[in-house]
């Protein structure tokens, strides 16, 4: 391990980070809310001076790295702290008064879960919904990718480079666009910028003001969640509703694909077998609910087919809008969506969940299975797009998967100490670990995570963080292997 | 395929189920109750003469079998016509009048589920009782084991008999106690029999009547669940409910492990891997447990121990008797006892769910993949009991896991057409499928499954076959390869 690398890495996040706070700073100013202001300037100089700092400390490298351990590393200490200091300006303003409530919004806003321990969001200044918002945009694509496309890249930190960004983009391989790493960084960002304009563009054509806009297209970019009215997306008009089902089913889907269509390779683009899979999961489960809520949904069809393909585009991408309190469906529109919070999105997207990718691989693993079972000794390979996968990635994939379910099994029965219904604390689990923000219950579209114990915000921001960097990059944090100094 | 050789063996198992149900004629003689006395002797007629018929035009084997495949569809088939055979005498006799509610009954006690839908068991007549008790006997440790215990071997069907075993005993890999399945399948029963009997003696020093003693221990040795009284153990002495908690544990046991302590082998029964897991697991729960309900618990820590212990055991073996309603049991202890159902006892024993030894395999991985992560390049073997296990078994492993988890969702699904809340169709999905019986909310240890409608009892019924037989050998059922004449 070359520790000097991950700092210097880390140093430069945290600077970056501090400016990327300027924005917040003039609308607190422009606001004319010196408390607020303050809090930022103060955050953002306590930023600059660690940043600084542990930059300058590092800032030499002695040993060649060995570049896996280091990228997986600085991703999940960039994560953390990037969170920790992030909340500082919610306390110092007084906003959220206690630390761990704004510890927890805050990695809720950079994984893009959007679970929110807030009663009364319209209650907060311009200034922090929009910090809050913009933490999902930056979340959604990763802070490690935007450095790569913004900072020099060096021919000594080429590996380095490729392993943050296999460890900070969600899916099972990592989607290399073009063969460098910084060119397939910028591409993904410039992909990411034009569609979150798109989305503004539409959002204010629907006579929304530009504040609202920026904050929902970054909730919707990062399919975050957080809004800025309490009653979350149920009081915009069904224009905006409709937009916004779109935006969030486009940014569900994995960016690869964009790229094709960029390319013009339209038809390679329509086959993936992924994003077929994704698009027939969207459809039918709209479909099903839409029949389901028909009878207890005022307006008819139409405003039943409006809800539930919101609400499927909402929980599918693993955002978390809501128009409708979706809490009080009948079970079996509640139980599709609960399917669909573990399933999540396209792997290359910004959404959370298990990823179509991996379902679509599990789903090709168990008819294997089945085929081996009748023919022990034949020789079955899993294709996707007509390419072989390798063993590696189903072996990787199989792993992710017993991780997954043992660590959401663990932190429900450590958040259950807190002694709520057992459908509230296996949502609220759900819910974080896959970063899609409200659950059911206790914890339902119109209510917060506010009444958890410290103790069970603690594991249920843990939760996020390892569902939004999928696991492995934290957990190795934990492993002695990472701090053996001689390796 | 051969499908004589697989009706051949249907047949066999056919008449031999009718020859079992000779105790409850006999029983219902003694009782003088004509009605359910000819219920059984028509159905034992009907089962015969099907069986006869069968065994006659499937007699001649022509072509030589691949094995295999005939194994498993033998296998999958006669788990379910055995249902559907052995749910008549109920309909007949008219303890319970609807067909679909007999089977679900039937399919629980062959599974060892325990699930039911009588809400007064009391009122059955114990000619019924003793073969509900009764079929959990024979579904622990499998009538085609049972089958290839006292049956001729031949040198022509051998490979057909492993794979029969295979498909029938619990766990990712077959336990071949000895080179010859034959004898193999003698030592299981042999074992199953003698701690059977070991367990009706203790039961009847605690004063315990003949027939209790026996439908008891069924469903104990079997992991079953079915009681003779309708508030399952809670009416018993501590001392029943003691005799209890120690047998299940026993019979979660990996039957190898018996054979180990035979051999004198003990170094290698006390070092075994997975029953160490086993028993942290039981230690930990019920420690955890007993704590936590202290405080409710009228009768201070040894009764609060005792309880725990019982549920603990009763859970974690997938048995499903209770001796209180855990329902009303904090969140926390109710969180501990749904994972547990996940867990499951060991692989080799009368147990369901995951089973310890896959849990294990499973941990492995993790740790593996966290290694992987940090070095890439390194070859890393997963070991159990000192030995590499073999990657084909790992990927059995992750394909059965896939499977698990995707089988139980969609049923989820299903049964929440139902609109019941979602902690009920969890619960229920969870101890249908792994076998255990009692879940939480609406088929709470005090509630039963009468409830649900005709079309979730089929798909909870499927449930608990796919739960007993590892779901390869039921969904090969549904395969166009097994269907192929050519092959």
């Amino acid at each position: 391990m070359e520790f000097k690398i991950v700092g210097r890495t880390i140093g430069i996040i945290w600077i970056l980070e501090a400016i990327l706070m300027l924005p917040s700073v003039v609308l607190a100013i422009y606001d004319r809310q010196p408390i607020v202001t303050w809090a930022f300037i103060i955050t953002m100089f306590l930023m600059l001076t660690l940043g600084l700092l542990l930059w300058y400390y590092c800032r030499k490298i002695k040993k060649k790295p060995s570049y896996t351990s280091e990228g997986i590393v600085t991703v999940g200490l960039a994560w953390i702290t990037m969170s920790v200091l992030g909340a500082v300006p919610f306390c110092i303003s007084g906003e959220i008064p206690n630390y761990i409530d704004a510890f927890f919004e805050m990695v809720s806003g950079f994984t893009t879960t959007g679970a929110s321990i807030l009663r009364d969001v319209e209650a907060l200044s311009r200034a922090s919904l929009y910090w809050r918002s913009f933490s999902h945009w930056l979340g959604g694509m990763g802070m490690l990718v935007f450095i790569l496309a913004i900072a020099q890249s060096g021919k000594q930190t080429a590996g380095f480079n490729l392993n943050l960004m296999r460890a900070e983009s969600p899916g099972p391989s990592v989607s290399k666009l073009t063969p460098k790493t910084k060119e397939t960084a910028r591409t993904l960002y410039f992909l990411y910028f034009v569609l979150t304009v798109l989305c503004v563009i539409f959002l204010l054509c629907g006579e929304l003001p530009l504040f609202d806009s920026l904050c929902l297209a970054f909730g919707t970019a990062g399919t975050g969640g957080f809004g800025v009215l309490n009653d979350s997306c149920a009081g915009y008009s069904p224009y905006i509703q409709n937009v916004l089902t779109v935006f969030m089913a486009l940014f569900g889907i994995n960016f690869g694909v964009y790229y094709l269509l960029i390319l013009k390779r339209f038809k390679d683009a329509f086959r993936d077998e992924e994003i077929r899979l994704y698009f027939g999961i969207l459809v039918a489960a709209t479909l099903l609910i839409t029949f389901d809520i028909l009878p207890m949904t005022e307006g008819g069809f139409w405003t039943s087919l409006q809800h539930a393909a919101f609400q499927v585009s909402s929980i599918t991408t693993t955002t978390g809008f809501s128009t409708v309190d979706f809490d009080l469906w009948p079970s079996f529109s509640k139980s599709i969506l609960m399917v669909l919070m573990v399933c999540g999105a396209c792997a290359g997207s910004t959404g959370g969940g298990i990823k179509t990718a991996r379902l679509l691989l599990l789903g090709k693993m168990m008819f294997r299975s089945i085929r081996q079972t009748l023919r022990p000794r034949s020789v079955q390979l899993i294709q996707i797009n007509r390419r072989p996968v390798e063993e590696s990635v189903i072996h990787n994939v199989s792993s992710y998967m017993a991780a997954y379910w043992a660590l959401m099994l663990i932190s429900f029965i450590l958040i259950s100490l807190d002694n709520f219904s057992l459908e509230t604390n296996i949502s609220a689990v759900f819910a974080c670990f896959n970063n899609i923000g409200p659950g059911f219950g206790g914890v339902g579209p119109t209510a917060t995570y506010a009444d958890y114990s410290v103790f069970s915000k603690l594991i249920l921001s843990a939760d996020m963080l390892l569902g939004r960097l999928e696991i492995f990059p934290l957990l190795t944090l934990f492993s002695r292997y990472t701090w053996n100094k001689k390796v």
